[in-house]
């Protein structure tokens, strides 16, 4: 079973053109570009179908008025001045994240932690993201789920295209009468967060920690190195569906890190039913009744 | 494993919208079906990357001088008068297909057989196919790998469109220097014909066989029960890539069956690795050593 796992692996990059990389310098090499956009039919084809990111350049928004705009130094704070925004603390910087279990009861049992979310005004969250460090216990940023863009930060949606067009007229869904759900996600981010459900941490912040991880999960640490890219300003990363991924951030020269997501529904097909498959197969002594335990531990936590 | 199995069915169809029928008249009513060709887009988003099957209406090809041309009783006659074709003879007319293994080293194996191929002028292979009989231990029928309508049949090649323009577009690779390859075949078939390469007879021809077959192959005939669609004179049949499938033909007034086959290069991506995923393990009992067994018999048998 594990030899077939790591087929697998060593199949699925090998079919995608997505070379495991040989060390760091060689994994930014690995992310497929394009200077210009694709257009819907060779997007829809090249990567959403076969599952295989891309790098756009940022030809792709040079037209946004943001490119120019959210760079300066009062922009946002001017337009965004008597708005109240969602402002994410955390001790850590880390949401969305699998913390250790706060009940004695679970010994050595992770938890998946949300930030404490206040609504302050955006300067004020402009001055606490600024002013975050992890060494004080207090990291804040500003974001919220749910097309927070259209809502909160309405003032300055206009300055960014409202969809992204050849994923758009791709995404249109089959004629059974749903509408695509198109959801705007604006981040103001520092300095790194994990993405939620990944229950591995990619980069342990200490050596006991890497050896825990490296015990909990040997066929990651084992397996193909990921695969890596910096999105610079204006670029756009396509990130395919069911891929795991782990973000950090470095904020420009104003002191933030601004990102803008826009979410598209993805196809629940075969990938998806092969996808759910391999979850469910007990490799490597890793049981999947261990996943289970683990989303109640997360139902638990989220009541 | 085998519960993960089952699941995997039921959700892979399930996802696709292929209801597993639950009686032979259903069968039929779980086929896609478009009254209309669908755009390049469309058939690449809802047909080409989730993998699903779709009959497109005789709209599809009523521009086709084959539409009325073909089915005349003399015009192929009289079009392909002096040309040589491809004529395969058979016992029963399956070809390309498992038969009992012709060595007495190997009992009870199955080997794979191919059809004795003569060629002879177009005439002659009509009335050989028009006489063939099981019964009699003579089926013939003229097919030709390898682009055999712009070879052998190129005088009626003409007759019908030179490609599938909603799969053309679309199967246009990406953009790495490759042509996509287009395969025309012509077949002329009848009355049944097993597809290469799948090992499951669906339709046993006696209740020792069915026996036999319900025992090598339990996950089969108790799985979901396969999805059947009768493809009419003009219709057009979109078989996804890694769909087992089985075909069987009746005669049309003329007493011929005509079918023209359109390959499209099938995309190897993460969905391929699955698959392979799937192959490679050992379900129910069943180790992929035996199809590696079965492999090396198949290039014993080609030698």
């Amino acid at each position: 079973m594990e030899r077939a796992v790591r087929e697998l692996w060593a199949e699925s990059r090998d079919l995608l053109g997505l070379h495991s990389p040989d060390d760091a310098a060689a994994a930014d090499a690995a992310m497929p570009r394009a200077e210009m956009p694709p257009t819907p039919l060779a997007f829809l084809r090249d990567h959403v179908s076969p599952g295989r990111p891309l790098l756009v350049s940022s030809a792709a928004t040079s037209h946004w008025p943001a490119a120019s705009l959210w760079p300066t130094d009062s922009y946002l704070t001017d337009a965004l001045r008597s708005t109240a925004v969602s402002l994410h603390l955390t001790p850590d910087g880390r949401a969305d994240a699998l913390a250790p279990h706060p009940r004695p009861s679970h010994p050595g049992a992770k938890c998946f932690a949300s930030a404490h979310v206040r609504q302050v005004d955006f300067p004020t969250a402009v001055r606490l993201i600024r002013s975050s460090d992890p060494a004080s216990g207090l990291v804040a940023y500003a974001q919220q789920q749910d097309d927070c863009l259209r809502g909160e930060y309405a003032a300055v949606a206009g300055d960014v295209d409202a969809h992204v067009p050849w994923a758009s007229r791709r995404a249109r869904l089959p004629p059974r009468g749903h509408e695509a759900e198109l959801r705007l996600k604006l981040e103001l981010e520092e300095p790194e967060r994990i993405v939620p459900w990944s229950s591995v941490d990619p980069y342990p912040p200490s050596p006991e920690e890497a050896a825990a991880q490296a015990s909990s999960f040997p066929l990651y640490f084992e397996g193909p190195r990921p695969i890596r890219c910096t999105v610079r300003a204006g670029e756009m990363l396509y990130l395919p569906s069911m891929w795991f991924h782990h973000v950090s951030q470095s904020p420009g020269p104003n002191g933030l890190t601004i990102a803008v997501n826009y979410w598209y529904d993805m196809q629940f097909d075969i990938k998806y039913a092969y996808f759910n498959f391999l979850r469910s197969l007990e490799i490597d002594g890793s049981s999947p009744k261990k996943t289970d335990a683990l989303e109640d531990d997360l139902e638990e936590t989220n009541d």
